[in-house]
């Protein structure tokens, strides 16, 4: 590694949600880091050197001088705390650090698989295997996804801007990223949500160009479709 | 509330896997704590008193102070925080740290649901339907968790004594506590895991007293389960 090489290496694909949101926290905080590429269509994930890496086979995968880490939620609490980014990415406020471990533990199994069903049934497995839509089963996922989503009007916006308080936190990151994968499909899962659009409106002013550069590869596969329909 | 109450409460069921975990790290940090009880069984989490507190309608909850917070993540998580619990449950230091956040992110996706999906399979479904259990799926579940169970061996414990390194940590009482819950129907699933044995008696003696009484209900439930059949 030559001498003016950033300690910080992320090895991410683009179109995988969570490495969007690691991505963007670097860019907009201009933390010096350097993206190692891991296709996940061309199988990169399964090779011996990457599964050296992460067993799990998985990204995003963070390495800071020597130190491996897994799991999209760890890497961005340990960037926020390890760079001392501002805090408001990850309050140390006790009650406030709360607010954001209760949301991304809902996160898991909520927000995340329900918006990424929408994106495999209508995006990934027709491509994949060729086969149509499977639209009973489309039908079912998006209204789980509609219950998602009405929670995260109803519970976690009803008072406040951003998804864990008054400003944005990497949560914020985490849940946009999953709500923008459908769109490959040219699906806009917040279309007739008013409220949500106007969450998303704000993360991406607080992001800046982060937010376009990190899913211009997801824009480009919908345009991809859309030339291909 | 009279002057000697103390400021937390914890609602539980203890037949949740995470409700016993929140009750193991309470009683054996000897917290103050009132711990206010949720029947499952008869629906007293979908009382609209219990909804108020948590309209998510799930246990646990805890309330400090007046301060409502949910998940079980969260709540080990601000307990330690907030009560000066030895910071062994939950390390500061940033790279221990991120291999607790890095161990929980997986376990709500991997050691939650492949150990409770037995349990489901062969205690619950057919205690509420009164059906056989399905054993086609049984013999997929309990193959999932086999690869759950060799990733715990091979990747978490392979050098060291606890899942986040060489004390425990609230992680492991997650772990465990979800490990525990097939026992109801009479299964070990630590049973040819030697690996995993001595390190589920390295969190029973690190807790003491607290692992048995948490889990009471549960032992209870097996001996009826066992007298019945």
């Amino acid at each position: 590694m030559a001498a003016a090489d950033p300690p910080l290496e992320v090895h991410l694909d683009l179109m995988s949600q969570p490495c969007r949101a690691v991505l963007i926290l670097l860019s907009c905080t201009r933390t010096p880091h350097r993206v190692r590429s891991v296709a996940l269509r061309r199988g990169e994930h399964r090779t011996t050197d990457f599964s050296k890496l992460n067993p799990m086979q998985k990204v995003p995968v963070m390495v800071d001088s020597g130190f491996v880490l897994t799991e999209s939620d760890a890497i961005l609490k340990y960037l926020v705390t390890k760079y001392n980014l501002p805090e408001h990415w990850y309050p140390r406020q006790p009650e406030r650090r709360a607010r954001w471990d209760e949301y991304t533990a809902w996160h898991h199994t909520n927000t995340r698989p329900h918006a990424a069903k929408v994106f495999i049934l209508e995006v990934l497995l027709p491509a994949q295997t060729g086969s149509q839509v499977d639209e009973g089963r489309l039908v079912r996922a998006l209204s789980q996804l509609a219950d998602t989503l009405d929670k995260l009007e109803s519970m976690f916006l009803r008072r406040q801007p951003f998804l864990c308080g008054d400003d944005i936190t990497v949560a914020d990151l985490l849940a946009v990223c999953e709500l923008m994968q459908p769109m490959v499909g040219g699906r806009d899962v917040l279309k007739d949500r008013p409220q949500l659009q106007r969450w998303r409106g704000r993360v991406q002013s607080a992001v800046g160009d982060s937010f376009d550069q990190a899913h211009a590869v997801l824009y480009a596969a919908r345009e991809r479709r859309r030339a291909r329909l």
